[in-house]
């Protein structure tokens, strides 16, 4: 009765309201969110909230309660329209279409459950002001520098929340490579500082949504909940400190996305709304026993996205395939799974108020649905971000997925930068091989031309390594010049750079190349007790520290170089070992030379009239010497000069 | 006096005609050439005759004569308009533009030279008839496969004409990798019935033209005369006999030109019609002493045709540069050069009822030319085929040059076929690698997957090998087995076949790998007294025979095979180290398999069941036997299977 009262009261001032003009309406909505009376007898609802004055007028809530298909949800509030509700194969859900009107106010509101011989159920659902208008949501781009970090692995900023005894991996263990080892968001939020006077313009650390699964979870690509921050990472009070702190020192928050899959201890596995929930849920025993063996695991045959001759067989086994036993694949043709998806999205920009989104094993979900996912994303935030991620070095296959490719199927990707990892593939091989015809400084000249295929390169994500690689120092097998050389190199072409934590100091996996729990080894200092802090300096080589000030120098001079971010490249075909390429715009322009040669060259400058520097001074980024720009110059042995024409 | 008599009864003519109606004048034109006296004053008239009926109606002819420039050139034939005329830099060159109205008739005419204080010079010139129209130059095609020769190494079939004292290399030497063996015209002619029933149905012999050079001229690359079938291969008779022999068994003609260079004794290299008629002429001493090293060799750097990135001394050192010393560069920018090069393609395409062009070095002219010079052939000759060779394994590239590309830098190519040099790449990789995740057989199926990117695939030329590269049967490390793997794949995908001669009798290079004078080696049984002959048989060994009758039973097949030419494809990801593709056109159905386990294999032919063949009886092109499609098929050990649902 009481919930009937509430609901009847409510009611009543709604009907009055519309009696009304707006003006009176907007002075009566916000008291009437004090009257409010807040219910939560349902299990489970989802989006936990919405917001108004999103461009999408158009809201799908999931709620989840047994045999909640059995009552029929009403709700009173002005501005919303109850537009269809919609049952699924499981009696305990239901899928609730909301309008939600142009002008409605932010406020909270009673969803009520309507029970034949039963008392009905309420939830109290908000719709909550938007922080900032759509245009406001500045993704990462090329001027920026992003820093990868695997939370799990970076800094312990609160050891109270190591271990949960409601989740199933209980344990931490510093010295097990796939154990958790307590590394946190409030770690990552301690060292802001750091971070950004290295020079960084972006964080994107690997997803700290809750992981419950029984082993491997500290990596966080096998997400049980989509609206939970793992409690072992912190709350989701941290994780929008995280943001705000970031922002505060000018540093984009990019959060990593999963759309392809979820953890096979996800709630839902337990009871699926649709049968099609997840592909191949017949192969699927539901068992928490880790014993996944019976699923369908994805051809990962990647180029059926693509390939005009691909079979049918094929696509499916590529598209519906789980990623790997422990992950189900989401049916992304089932309509309310796609909304799920969009819209969870969406809640996160809003209640983070992210600055890019990094979404993973891209080419992996129906790829239909994923150019609706970023068109709707990228729709209500004109300027926001999104980086895919497909794994090839093929540059067909990196253009296909830029916003904006002309492809022969016609398929539209709202994709704005897909990863590139053609130019991490070269970069390596380039200082890695001997200088012949085709090989060696070539390998990264002839690869940058590709740029030509592509709609945007500038917005193409480049990178040294990342979390799923070999660390560059040890794919450049220990040489810390052609380490160097390869990230200035990576820092100064028309991309958006990402830099994996730990990259400064030389973080290698020597010991245990490319495995994956060794590679993303803890960063020194960010454990109480650590003997080697790399924050502070303390215990680091001179090696390490140079590294450091290397990268911290190139960065901080990237973070303001409109050449860099926005200006002409050329580029001169790399001889005698010796490679140049310029960045221009305007008044100022930045010389990238390699010396692959072990000894000192002289480089004659005539070659390169065209950029016009003759007689301009130059400063040299590093060492900050200067001199004018003639006919010659000395470079040193192996080892690159990075100069500018801004001297200040 | 004799010639200006002659020129005023024909002027008078012309007058007379231009009053009468249209029938009268056809009935006089033809008795007009009886009346005509020939005359041939000047040393060179190119092109040599021309043809009426063109859609072109604009004819530039070179005129070189000593002091030429001097003299006032006249033409009074009805339908023919002198527009201009052009002097060069060197006095002994004219250029004249004439227009030739639609209705033209063929004939003869004479062009006087009026000469102040000098008796008038007179020159003969014909407008042929054409042989057929435009529309019946069908060019080679999907339909087709194309034998690939190198002239001089294929048989010797006019003796008489292995030496040419007249010309600067005088001697032949079998024994000699690099020397002239005597081949000819005469010698492919004579076997024509041979590459017939092979099953091939075009050819493409190496250049035939005159390469008047010192040494290493057996190749044809350095073209000294643009006009003339080098006297060493044959005469001009001698080549319309190859194409008119050719044509009677259903084979096409291809010819190899060469728009980028010619040979350093070129016969203007003597006396260039303009400065910039060769690039960088000036480092070009005029010398003929075989010391061409001055010259200024093109970087080969051929991304800088699409890199949006690269230097303009970079796109010139590549564009402008000698392909070697010995082979000039010709200045496509000059619009006479440009112009002499298109007419000498339709003038080739005319005289010998081509079947095809292949263009060689396509990426070193000036692209633009390249565009206009393609599309002004395609534009003549509709359904012609034109196949330009870059030399990449970049799909990227490839795409770059087929007609119909979406270029971001809007550039038009007009090029049906580039070649595919990447697929040849990803064969010998697919049958040299061990099967993994990602080598071995993946690679053409990945490989092929690029398809998405092309225009159209059906019209790219695709070879296991050719003149510049080692012998398939050496790149397969003389597996028999992976030849005839990677012959019959290639055969059965939607491209245009070229097979390289002597290919079908396992020719390799192993004993010299890799070196150009030995992969074109004598083909056995091409001369006389030849031990081992090829076209009979006699002296192969078993092996050879067994090749032999393999190709021509794949080739023979896929003449008629609409599947195959034009059919849809489907292919099956590789597993277990078998690979299956399908071409599918209405009752048609080819099958093929390959498998690379060394043991039996037991098919499951579910995975198949897209396709629709349950039930169907099908027949293995090779063995003829023939059964029906059901739940499994045994694959023998290693090798291939071709089936087809065409049972006669």
């Amino acid at each position: 009765m009481k919930k009937l009262s509430s609901i009847f009261i409510f009611s009543l001032l709604s009907l009055t309201m519309s009696c009304n003009d707006k003006k009176e309406a907007q002075s009566v909505a916000p008291k009437n969110n004090n009257l409010m009376e807040e219910h939560n007898d349902i299990n489970r609802v989802e989006p936990p909230n919405w917001w108004v004055g999103l461009k999408n007028t158009e809201l799908q809530i999931l709620v989840k309660h047994p045999n909640i298909s059995e009552a029929t949800p009403e709700v009173s509030y002005q501005g919303v329209t109850l537009k269809e509700v919609h049952k699924a194969d499981s009696p305990n859900y239901l899928f609730i279409d909301l309008h939600i009107a142009p002008d409605t106010k932010a406020g909270k509101f009673n969803i009520t459950f309507k029970q034949d011989n039963k008392a009905d159920l309420m939830h109290t659902y908000e719709f909550k002001s938007r922080k900032k208008p759509s245009e406001d949501y500045i993704g990462f781009n090329s001027s920026d520098v992003i820093y990868l970090i695997t939370p799990d692995r970076f800094a312990n900023g609160n050891t109270s929340n190591d271990i949960n005894e409601n989740l199933l991996e209980k344990t931490i263990d510093r010295s097990d490579d796939y154990a958790r080892h307590g590394g946190d968001i409030k770690g990552i939020t301690n060292h802001l500082d750091y971070i950004s006077d290295l020079g960084f313009t972006a964080i994107w650390p690997c997803p700290l949504l809750t992981n419950d699964m029984p082993q491997g979870s500290y990596h966080g690509y096998a997400m049980t909940d989509f609206y939970e921050i793992d409690p072992r990472f912190g709350t989701l009070e941290a994780y929008k400190e995280l943001a705000s702190k970031s922002a505060e020192k000018g540093m984009k928050l990019v959060m990593d996305q999963v759309a392809n899959h979820c953890g096979v201890e996800h709630w839902w596995m337990r009871d699926l709304p649709f049968k099609d929930w997840v592909n191949h849920q017949s192969s699927y025993e539901g068992t928490v026993d880790n014993n996944y063996k019976k699923t369908i695991i994805t051809s990962h045959r990647r180029t059926t996205n693509q390939d005009i001759y691909a079979s049918e067989i094929d696509k499916n086994a590529m598209s519906q395939g789980w990623f790997v036993s422990a992950m189900p694949d989401l049916n992304q043709k089932n309509p309310f799974m796609a909304n799920y998806t969009v819209q969870n999205s969406i809640w996160w920009i809003e209640t983070a108020e992210l600055g890019g989104i990094r979404q993973d094993t891209y080419p992996y979900p129906d790829k239909d649905f994923m150019s609706r996912w970023a068109g709707d994303i990228m729709h209500e935030y004109p300027n926001f971000s999104i980086v895919g991620e497909e794994w090839t070095s093929n540059p067909l296959l990196i253009g296909y997925w830029q916003r904006g490719a002309n492809n022969r199927d016609g398929y539209h990707s709202n994709l704005k930068s897909p990863m590139d990892f053609a130019m991490q593939e070269k970069i390596v091989q380039a200082f890695n091989e001997d200088e012949t015809w085709d090989e060696g400084l070539v390998k990264i000249y002839e690869g940058l031309a590709n740029d030509f295929h592509y709609p945007t390169p500038k917005d193409i994500m480049v990178f040294p390594d990342n979390h799923d690689m070999s660390r560059i120092f040890t794919q450049l097998n220990g040489d810390i010049v052609n380490t160097k050389m390869a990230l200035s190199y990576l820092l100064a072409l028309p991309r958006i750079p990402q830099i994996y934590y730990g990259t400064e100091i030389l973080m290698n996996d020597f010991d245990k190349p490319g495995d994956h729990g060794f590679i993303r080894s803890d960063f020194p200092g960010g454990w109480d007790g650590d003997k080697i802090n790399a924050f502070t300096g303390e215990g680091l080589t001179e090696a390490q520290k140079d590294m450091q000030l290397y990268l911290k120098k190139i960065l901080n001079y990237r973070k303001n170089s409109k050449a860099i971010h926005e200006g002409k490249t050329i580029h001169f075909a790399p001889q005698n070992g010796i490679y140049v390429l310029f960045r221009v715009l305007e008044d100022e322009t930045v010389i990238h030379v390699i010396n692959k040669n072990q000894s000192s060259m002289l480089l004659e400058l005539g070659r390169f009239s065209e950029i016009g520097l003759k007689g301009r001074a130059v400063k040299n980024i590093i060492s900050g010497h200067q001199f004018f720009w003639g006919d010659n110059m000395t470079l040193k042995e192996k080892g690159n000069v990075i100069l500018t024409t801004k001297l200040k």
